[in-house]
Parts: C-alpha cells; structure tokens; sequence
C-alpha cells in the first residue's frame, strides 16, 4: 500500500466503505467503476484513480469485486483494528454520540463518558456512568482509550485537548465548532457543511421552478 | 452563474466559505489559490478551477479577494436567503442540533421540534416547545417551514419524510443513519466517516513510529 496517500482521496474512502457494505449486504458480488460513480457522485476516471492509489481491484470489464474492495478499503482505513474512545462531555451532543447507531459494528466502542457538571456525575447513559473530570487521569492510565471525542460547545476545548493528548490519547473527534490544534491527529465535524449544500441544492430547485 | 455546478464542487463550497469567514474576522482581506489549497486540502489547480465554476473572481499575481469571494460563496449556497427549519425528534440528536451553534447567522433559524412520546410533549428545549406528531400539519401550514431535519434513529423515516414533502418542505436533512428517498433533495449527515477518517490517521501514524 502507498504510504502517500492524499488526505483527499483517504476522505472519500468511508463513501466507498460505506455502499459497498450496502452492496454486500444485498448480496451483490461485483460492481463497474460506472455505478461507484454514479451513486457515489464522483467522476468515474475519479473512481478509477481513487481505487488505483491501492493497487487496483478492478479487472477491466469486469468491475470490482464488492467484498474485496469493501475488505481491502476497511483495512487500509484501519478497521479492521478496535478503537476504544471517551467521550468528554455528557450533555445531548455527548449522548447523541454515544447512542448513535452503527459505530460498533465497525470496530469502535465507547468506554467512558465524562464531565465537569456535578448534576450529571453519577447518571447512567447506556452502558456507561458519567465520570467527573477529576477522574479522567486515572481512566486513561487504565482504560487506554485510542479516540477522545470532544463534545463540549465552547471554550475549553484545547485545554481538554492537551490534557488527553498528555494521556495517551491517539486522535481527536472534534464535535466543539472550533477548530482544535493538536499533536495527535484532529477530524472536526461541521455539521453546518452538509446544511450549506442543502440550502444551495433548495435555491437551485426553486430557480429552475 | 453557471447552472450546472457538479454537486462534487458544491459539497466544497461550505469548506470554503468557513475558511474565507474566518480569514474576515482576522481582518486578512486577500488570499492566493495556495494558501487556500494549504488550508483546505485541495490541489492549486482544484481550488482554480472550483472558484473559475462561477466567474473566477481572481487575479493573477493577487490572489483573490477574501470579502468578495466569501459573499459570492455566500449568495451561491444561498444563504443570503433565511431558511426555517423543523426538527422531527426531541431526543439527545435532536436537541443536539437545535443546540449547536453558529446555524443562525448563516441565516437558518429553528422554528419546531416534534416528538411522538408523550413524556417529551410541552418540555421546554432552547426556546421552542416540543410538540406532538399530531400537530405537524397545522404547525406546517402556518409557518411554512423550509428544512426538516430528521433527528429520528431508525425506522420511521420514509414515512416522516413523505409526510414532510406533502406539507411542503423544501429539503430533507437526515441523520437518521438510515439513507431517506424523497422527491426533495436529501442531504445525509454520516458522522462515521469523520470517524473512519480518523482512524486512517491514527494507523497511519503508528505504523510511522
């Protein structure tokens, strides 16, 4: 496998991964370059370059074959690994997070939830009681959780992150709207992006109207 | 304008316009297509080419305006326009979002949040009230919502999404994990790819060490 890999093309791994297992769900064995395209709203020579960047699955005429490419892609994103991660951050995006399905099946479980607000220390969320930050040094020493996902609104978010950083922690999930600056590698989420493309995708129907 | 933007370089424009945002309120009011391609991850000749779909609002040797790009960026997503969005869900997701900061001065406003469990109806959230499924349709008629935001897990969401179409919203932004056909446009929110991104990351740079 290329070590240089473009962050770019590493980005648009999970749409692959994602409907290919969809493919292989319905048990469909091969698919062409045309139909990645396609569904996946990238440029077939785009999908042919993309899937070339690791060695190339496709046999010309032939497409790819799902549950290799699907196999292939979750090893190259590292899935085939366990990701323990902690969620720092208990109020509803922090249990969002938590509750959000799909997450386990794909090699990532969560093993703590904390915060700082006294009133919600000691309550259940799933399998998990909220821990005070007080506590998190000593979880880390002993859990070793990969992943800190950062569910705190504002403020506070690099300190937090420097201290998990100092714990031991691999990667941030940025959940803050802020942007965080970090040793470890960061992935922020901006949910806003995905309602920008909406807004543009309404004003376009409403012109062609 | 051209008509026929590829949703592939819209899905960028959100990107952009963060960045361009942040670089106003730093006061900077020119950047060249290298800094942005730095910035954000995409080619030189990406960003050149992105920014040339609608008009090219560069010089060579100067850059591009920020304020003017940013504005441009602004009026294609459409968000020089207010849209009004109804949340379907009241649990820990659909606060969440209601919660999250920084949709409001991109001109989205939150005007409803529906639940069907009975425990959840008449509880304050932010400033709206929860409401019960049953009183969609009147609240629809009266303010006219644009957006429906699909705060539910699982199950359910076809049919809410068909009701919503049959009420007249404009757009489906759907968290549901789940993929929504509808007439509309759908934009689907996959926070595991962010995920799967990171975890790339974090093997990549084990496997360096």
């Amino acid at each position: 496998m290329d070590k240089n890999v473009p962050l770019v093309v590493v980005r648009r791994l999970p749409r692959y991964y994602r409907y290919l297992s969809d493919l292989e769900e319905m048990g469909i064995e091969r698919v062409s370059s045309q139909v990645l395209s396609k569904k996946l709203g990238f440029t077939a020579s785009q999908v042919r370059q993309d899937l070339n960047c690791f060695g190339g699955f496709g046999q010309q005429g032939y497409g790819y074959n799902v549950k290799m490419l699907r196999d292939e892609i979750s090893k190259i994103l590292g899935l085939d690994k366990c990701y323990k991660i902690v969620i720092i951050g208990a109020g509803n995006l922090g249990r969002a997070i938590l509750n959000y399905p799909g997450f386990t099946k794909r090699g990532f479980r969560f093993v703590g939830i904390f915060d700082q607000d006294e009133s919600l220390i000691g309550k259940s969320v799933g399998d998990l009681t909220i821990k005070g930050m007080d506590e998190l040094e000593v979880f880390c020493e002993e859990e070793k959780p990969d992943i800190g996902a950062l569910a705190i609104p504002k403020g506070t978010t690099d300190e937090v992150a420097k201290k998990l950083e100092a714990l031991g922690i691999k990667g941030i999930w940025n959940f803050s709207h802020i942007e965080v600056t970090s040793a470890v590698p960061v992935e922020t989420v901006h949910l806003s992006d995905s309602l920008m493309t909406l807004a543009y995708r309404i004003s376009e129907e409403e012109e062609e109207e």
